[in-house]
């Protein structure tokens, strides 16, 4: 859950973070200093941990946590240790704590570390452009290239053989070798996640990152969003086209081919080799296996099983959904046997 | 109609308006002063207005202009005072006229008052990164962040504690508090409208401005377009995800959710709470109502009543939609229950 | 197919083209040299060609190259003085030696030869914001405006009276008169076009350039692909609104208006006075006519014939959609008349 990206801004002490929660002071413990939020499994003395779901009790009776923000019907699943914190909402009030150790997961400010690129140790070992900017940390491999305008922010990694185009912002993210990433696009700002209220929206923590492996190209105008508490990841020789959005914790395997302007939904997982034409949209939380094809301008609205082939809104059988339109058998064929490919290219 | 980011070029002499309407010259009048343009219920002596239907007969017959552009039969509706300057198409002439007095609301060019931030009053009050540019008369309340390459164009107003991020450009907008604006996007740009002609088409003029209420975020590669007569404006606490175009004189409720890719097409209005998955498209001039929920993916091209869910292109009640594509029960019940938010995060 | 923004970096000896190729040497002419790369008609003595289908015969038969990428059936109708070289994939094979001459066809990395405009002979030529750039060989016209942060990329040439946004990118294209392209713009990048291969796909050379008639808008964020071995073109008079994309070696013609988010696959062909609604998708490799309105939303799959006006996913005659989702002859006679007109406002 935790990375290097995010800076912990603990420990803070107990009182401070049940004041936070508005609840009331626990005057025993009220000075006991709490160093880190972690999930059950791997939070240990002194830190916080939270659970909201029967699904992980055996989690929860074996966690190492000091505090946990639970509720009242689940609280007695944890170790004795294990210093509850009652809410109604475990999520937000998670959300609430886990901002208050690392704020740079939830706000999204520029970075204040950059420098010209001609003042790093970047100076002459990267091709770059004019106006080229550079946070703390970053790690650039050998034989990259950096366009004008562009804004590398602390703690990114990129690899080797690497093309990062113009007027274009990474940040929170590891890149392998060999990816291209083109103009103006956003890789790694938080996701589009937030509890509704009323007059006043609660953002929660965005503490994944941006994982690129190897050989990808990003193509123009793209936006791929950090996780929220997983990563965000495109697998090797992953060619997404110009004006894509991938929303947060969404991972897409290897192979695959992704033409322009298409939207894929937080957390979807699509698999290797898939193909998904232009404009194409996928809901969030589903499966998508390996070897679909979807055609462009489809609206997936549900798991997709390997080796399928899918068209339309919602996204069925592609068979089924020409049928269906009474596309006579000649056009069919054709579009069945070119579609994809045209679509793609 | 006029607000302080257009700057009034006039006066004009009543010949050089008729010259640019190609009519003939007015002998006894051509020497008269015409200092600006406003509507029938606003103009002044020595204004000059226009009124092109029947629908604003009272407005016409009370207006205090001494010049108006309308039509043959339409001028008898004017006073005494009020000299008629007929056309063929009001509107038409109408856009030559106003852009005539305010250039800066048909071109968009780039404002030429900017200043790097470090040398203007901001230099110690803002967080801002580096090659940030602000126009004259700009104002920026206490506490606020603008990140690096982006452009704040003259007379722009953001209030305070609002986080502007890198590679955005912001004009004729007033943006109010607690709102934030990502990376890569267009605020303020003149709307998609002009009539068309053969050869060259005619723009009109775009005098309207951006409104941003409080506690707003709006995602990244967004483009917000400024208003042609009216503002575009996005109500309190409403979100908007990545890659969003909302048109001139589109105006959104508060509270409302917008995921990312949704395009919403001009003059449209959106109530509050409102939901609208990815990739949703809007057409123009609808009506759409408060706690209405449309699906990602769907095409709106009729009004929606207030409390609605609807779905599919064109977009309908989503149990219907649903039912019409024998999605299952359990399919139904759990993409009713589920849906809206998947498609959202 | 050749143009002036990719530079020939042959010659090459003919042993070396073997080489990249995986061929044997080819011990008689392994020293002959190679000076260019072209198709059957236009190459010459010394230069190589490809011939891959049996439908360029003739042109085969009369090439003037001095060497010829063909396969083993093919090899026959290739005249005595040219040297077969005999591969599985012709395509392919053409593809590596097109980037061998031409490696800037292939990459996009960022133009080096840029200089702040200030340092330019366009310093008192044009009017510029800040931290503008400008490549080796540009010629700009008079009277023109180029935004803040703006990049135009070495041999782009662009007319008079044009108007350049603020953080745009141009590169390998041809602007002519009285052009707006508005800001966030990616115009002239490669194309999303390669050879997928598991684990590295192949790129392939894109040396078409993207060529901008007179009288052009193009909106914000929008971003247009130069083409493979054909120009990408956007006819006199049309209008694109923001966050289009257009892909390789697409023509679009006179007089249209193309509302945003559109997307356009490659080499698919648009003529001239078309509408087309926000949010339309049009696959790849078709053609649609003269005249023709595609309402906002829709998914054309097929070729379009002149004067239609269509509808829905797949894009059919707009009365059959209204009437098969049982839209009501009211709401169908206002659809037909005013949807177009919303939706492109």
């Amino acid at each position: 859950m935790l990375n290097p990206f995010f800076k912990n801004e603990g420990p803070y002490k107990f009182s401070q973070i049940l004041n936070d929660l508005n609840l009331k002071v626990d005057e025993t413990n009220k000075d006991l200093n709490v160093i880190d939020i972690k999930d059950l499994q791997n939070s240990q003395s002194q830190e916080i941990t939270f659970f909201h779901s029967k699904k992980y009790k055996i989690a929860a009776n074996n966690t190492k946590a000091s505090f946990c923000i639970t509720t009242k019907n689940l609280q007695g699943e944890l170790p004795k240790n294990c210093i509850p914190i009652l809410v109604d909402n475990v999520l937000v009030s998670t959300s609430v704590v886990t901002a208050k150790f690392y704020p740079d997961s939830i706000n999204d400010d520029f970075d204040n570390t950059v420098n010209d690129i001609n003042k790093t140790e970047f100076n002459n070992k990267v091709r770059y452009g004019k106006n080229v900017l550079v946070g703390q940390n970053v790690l650039i491999g050998s034989n990259c290239s950096v366009g004008h305008n562009t804004i590398i922010e602390k703690n990114v990694i990129i690899g080797n053989n690497c093309s990062i185009g113009s007027n274009t912002i990474i940040r929170n993210s590891l890149i392998k070798n060999n990816v291209r990433i083109l103009d103006n696009c956003v890789i790694g700002k938080h996701g589009f996640g937030f509890f509704p209220k009323q007059n006043k929206n609660l953002r929660y923590p965005h503490m994944g990152i941006v994982l690129i492996e190897d050989d990808c190209e990003i193509g123009c105008g793209s936006t791929i969003d950090r996780g929220s508490m997983s990563n965000t990841s495109i697998g090797k020789n992953t060619y997404l086209d110009n004006q894509i959005h991938i929303a947060h914790n969404v991972k897409i395997g290897e192979n695959s081919i992704i033409a322009g302007q298409v939207g894929i939904a937080g957390s979807s997982i699509i698999g290797n080799n898939v193909k998904i034409g232009g404009q194409a949209g996928i809901s969030g939380h589903l499966k998508i296996g390996n070897n679909v094809e979807i055609a462009g301008g489809s609206g997936v609205i549900k798991d997709i099983p390997n080796d399928s082939k899918v068209m339309g809104y919602p996204a069925k059988n592609i068979r089924d959904f020409l049928r269906e339109n009474r596309w006579s058998t000649k056009q069919q064929l054709l579009t069945l046997k070119q579609k994809f490919l045209t679509m793609l290219k």
